[in-house]
């Protein structure tokens, strides 16, 4: 018998199951398209089914429990909270709802919280007891971890980093306010930001030709590499701001690294350089030289189930 | 016997010294002028004779540890790092030099956290696992408490958010940076908003009477009380500041409650209203009233003392 923890990661348009072996193998993966227009229960169901369906074909699976990383997800409750790309209305209370198929432990949190997990455990934050991710995605989420532990806060709701103000009276935000960080450093802020040069600058630029539905953070990359000013232009704008916001960030906690994860962090020092440049200029003088800005090791495509699945790891701890 | 923690706090112009029981009721206090001009050394040894004296005239004090409250106090050193408030050069390291005189546990922070920890012992904290205490005096200081222990990062420099920017390319700070919430939100940086609404707005106001070095927040919350409408605006535009950086604080850690302390803290209301106003106002949905901004229950006088004293119990548990 193989000791197996099932990753779930929910996502807007999919749900992606990993069976994953306290290795970090995830040696079996299913994919099914996120229905939230059904019921709540029928959806835990149906999330049910999946993991029976797959225990069913491989005998040698033994489950020790399920770990799922969402939107909105909370930690205490084992609730998905009003998760503004989820069709649910409401609060899901999707822990108790998959406890009635399953009775093993059934762990929850949001996904940048099961990133940081998943970097503990199977990454480069191995050994630390104090880290911070950011994962830079559709919008930027961060995940906590202070004396070896994960912060959830008083509520479960820690660790939103991605929507702290970087530049006053800045961008609208979906969350309502202006000038979150998500505004400017996720892969749609970098895409805002392409477009703010394309107004205020008046160069040849290979991105003059994408609609703004159409450009994403990985042909700003390639055009960069290629040379393209414009397109450097918004690695260095996003490295500043991201920068700038981190050396203040570590006012908190004093982290011994942040760990970078996502779409964006593909391009390296790209975007890694101007990151760290405006890190070190900005920050107090007691943490100069002290604090690491690393890619993030979980590889991008299997890092929210191998996340999702740890958390089981280190709940049986 | 009395079991005693003995608490010192130590500051750019005295030295204090409280022998302190369980209950946290101060039974003997001795201060002295601080030379910081002497010998590192010889410096232990005053304060070392200090405490060997007041346990020689009350042999029913029964000696359990010495906690220490200290500018720039490194909890994992034992050590002062280049305090700007105080003489010695480099770095001190003062427990190991406490130790030469006792043979019992020795703890070390600054001063704000051993602050925190009194709250938590003694103050309006007690039970929380999740607060943060925000020292408003010369400076700002914070402490900050998650999953009930002490956050003191990597290097035990963890939280300093009066050095977190509060105002981009703002006020000039003495750590060298611009903006810092400390140059906004501390008993000085009212004394600056004071002057910079002075030199804003043309209306008669008694703060006009005062230099610069003459005034401060006492004075200006007693003209506020008297109907000042200047004073009245320092406070406003402080309880604004103060409150829409909380409200992005709390994306960090998720706290029960904020703990206001020091003497601008005095005002009540007159503070308390508009920090709350801003907080609630700019705080992400998801927060939005759940989180409580509180004045610290410690006596102002004793606060240091109870605090530095709190880190020996919180040491032995």
């Amino acid at each position: 018998m193989i000791d197996i923890a099932v990753g779930i990661d929910i996502g807007g348009t999919n749900t992606t199951f990993g069976f994953v072996d306290k290795k970090g193998d995830s040696l079996k993966k299913v994919t099914i398209t996120t229905d939230s227009k059904q019921g709540k229960k029928e959806y835990a169901t149906q999330l049910a089914e999946v993991v029976k369906d797959v225990l069913k074909e491989n005998t040698e699976f033994s489950l020790l429990g399920i770990g799922i990383g969402a939107p909105n997800g909370n930690y205490y409750n084992g609730t998905i909270e009003f998760a503004p790309n989820l069709d649910f209305e409401g609060i899901v209370p999707l822990v108790d709802l998959m406890k009635e198929h399953f009775d093993v432990p059934i762990i929850l949190t949001n996904d940048a919280n099961a990133a940081a997990i998943g970097e503990m455990m199977y990454g480069g934050a191995i050994g630390m007891k104090n880290f911070i991710m950011i994962t830079l995605g559709t919008g930027v989420g961060s995940g906590i971890v202070v004396n070896g532990e994960m912060v959830y806060g008083n509520d479960g709701f820690a660790g939103e980093l991605g929507h702290s103000v970087a530049v006053a009276n800045g961008r609208q935000c979906n969350c309502g306010r202006k000038g979150c960080l998500e505004t400017y450093c996720s892969a749609t802020g970098m895409v805002r930001t392409a477009f703010e040069l394309m107004s205020t600058f008046n160069i040849p630029s290979a991105l003059k030709n994408y609609s703004f539905n159409n450009l994403d953070s990985k042909i700003i990359f390639e055009e960069a590499e290629k040379g393209d000013l414009l397109a450097k232009e918004v690695f260095s704008k996003t490295g500043e701001i991201l920068g700038r916001f981190l050396s203040d960030a570590v006012n908190f906690s004093s982290p011994e690294a942040f760990f970078l994860f996502g779409g964006p962090v593909a391009a390296g020092n790209v975007l890694l350089h101007p990151v760290k440049k405006h890190f070190e200029n900005n920050i107090l003088k007691i943490y100069k030289n002290k604090i690491k800005i690393l890619p993030s090791e979980l590889p991008l495509g299997d890092a929210a189930i191998l996340g999702a699945s740890a958390l089981v790891w280190k709940e049986l701890e």
